[in-house]
């Protein structure tokens, strides 16, 4: 690594241009507006003599990083490539890059890897790891990092997320159940300290209410994470218990390709003795066995929206926080049936 | 972020220990054997003066990053999730960081982020990215940096890879579907500029011959990328030139769910009239409709024995590069059946 480096001068003086204007050119500074002629003529001096950005000069005098810190909770979720390409899409076009790390559901983890995030001087994080009451993400706030939460609210205030209308969602979940016929609706809900478990679990529960229903507590279950294991655990549980239901309304999509292992561990069948509903319509719901009914949310549009909140906020730091709402739709599949 | 900064200095004054000993706690320096008891002081006392690495200042001295940038061309295909995990893990393990980027498969993207890990001075790539003649990573390896390449094989010697044995898995697919009956076999092969897409075929027209079969160039084609909808129009194109046959060898898994679109376009079905084979045994593919044959590789320790070599290289720059090879098995589900 210790190389002789070329300087910005160095490529100034052999184009013939002024320092600021090879400084705007090679550190994609945005918002800029320079012709193309003499950026290509800029790029093509700095590759000549193999000029390389330094980039702890450029982040001293600039006091940016033009990173974002991307921390993801499981990376083995199908749900959150989409997300992440909506963000780097909009991050690279605004000249930043994404910089990504998954905790893999644990928050020594999640801790470390915001520690070495901040230590590197990302210039804002977006976290879809949040708990409902996380001190992490207060400690962000206090050190004064630009955060938006993503698929995740917290209890305190002032913070922007970009999340579905889970309440919504559930709903119509429940609906469509109710509308095929289905009386006794069981519950895998997924983690109730994280806000997805939490809010998609009282929207099943006002659903059921609105839908004129009796509330059966027996016909509900709790998941500790959002994996397949745990749907399937929870599932099992659930059949054990001979408590007659015709149907399952999943925390999530991964919780409910767990309730088909535990249906078929059972010796049962889908929808033909249990109809099951997912949420997120994650890559490749369409292509299980059944084909998986569930609730569509726009995960591109959400890693987009959150990356724009990101931006909006390095560009003025102290605005306003807001709260994105995105509207999920129901995609009916093979999964769900009369009873 | 202009904030005032305690120091090392002042963290190690009020510890009352010497300062290389706080560099050696706060900077996560592996290989330094310190009490528990004094480390656990000194990230209280840090703790307590809001004491943050500044990493500027630190890779300055130390002449590294600590990080690893990782460059995947696709993160939404679900092969790469479970490659990450293990390169993370051991990575983690050893005090370093990996920092993921997706290259959307393009390779001006894959240009832009790796003169950004660069340009950050990762201290080492791991690239997922690579074709067979590629001059992105002769570039790197002309300007010393250690680079690992992971599923990918490029025409030059001298470079480190973890890949599976390809050839090996496609032959183990051919003979599974000869041993069901199958006489008549046509390949949807991957793209013939990256080293997967062109061993596997070459595996499969090796694996023709030495069953005695004829080869066919009528039931060959060729996907410009590893996607569905490759999949599907090139299974598309082998359907409608009305040639006979009863079993597709896909060059991945994505391929191979391509490949279960174009057969239900066309009112087949799977295996009933056409058995699909593919490659990878990626997550879910026990979950598809019908559950994938396929051929399994061990991603996670792929992931892990990336991350070996790169630190390795990382302790002993300019030892011998190594090239492991990870066993392939087949993995025989619903997908297949006798003609």
């Amino acid at each position: 690594m210790a190389r002789v480096r070329a300087t910005l001068r160095d490529v100034a003086e052999k184009a013939g241009v002024h320092l600021s204007t090879v400084s705007r050119v090679l550190n994609d500074k945005p918002g800029f507006v320079i012709s193309d002629e003499v950026a290509e003529k800029i790029r093509k001096v700095a590759a000549d003599l193999g000029y390389k950005t330094n980039p702890f000069a450029y982040s001293l005098r600039v006091n940016r990083s033009f990173t974002v810190g991307v921390l993801i909770p499981d990376l083995t979720n199908p749900v959150f490539p989409p997300i992440i390409r909506g963000i780097e899409h909009t991050l690279a076009a605004a000249g930043y890059t994404a910089i990504i790390a998954d905790s893999d559901s644990n928050m020594d983890n999640a801790r470390r890897i915001l520690e070495r995030f901040k230590a590197r001087q990302t210039d804002a994080l977006i976290l879809a790891t949040a708990h409902r009451d996380d001190d992490l993400i207060e400690s962000c706030i206090a050190e004064g990092y630009h955060v938006v939460l993503i698929n995740r609210e917290v209890e305190s205030d002032g913070l922007s997320c970009v999340v579905a209308d889970d309440a919504a969602g559930v709903s119509a979940a429940v609906e469509h159940l109710v509308g095929l016929g289905h009386q006794r609706i069981a519950a895998v809900a997924g983690p109730q300290d994280i806000s997805t478990g939490f809010r998609r679990h009282h929207g099943f529960l006002k659903a059921i209410n609105a839908a004129g229903l009796e509330q059966d507590p027996g016909l509900i279950g709790f998941c500790d994470t959002f994996s397949e294991a745990e749907g399937r655990r929870v599932m099992g549980d659930l059949l054990a218990r001979d408590r007659k239901f015709t149907a399952v309304v999943a925390g999530n999509d991964l919780l409910a390709l767990g309730c088909y292992d535990a249906l078929s561990d059972a010796g049962l069948r889908c929808p033909g003795d249990i109809s099951i509903t997912g949420f997120n319509d994650m890559p490749f719901a369409d292509k299980f066995c059944p084909p998986l009914t569930t609730i569509h949310i726009p995960l591109y549009e959400m890693g987009q929206r959150a990356a724009e909140a990101v931006l909006d906020d390095i560009a003025s730091p102290g605005s306003k926080r807001h709260k994105t709402v995105l509207a999920p739709s129901l995609v009916v599949r093979a999964s769900t049936a009369a009873p």
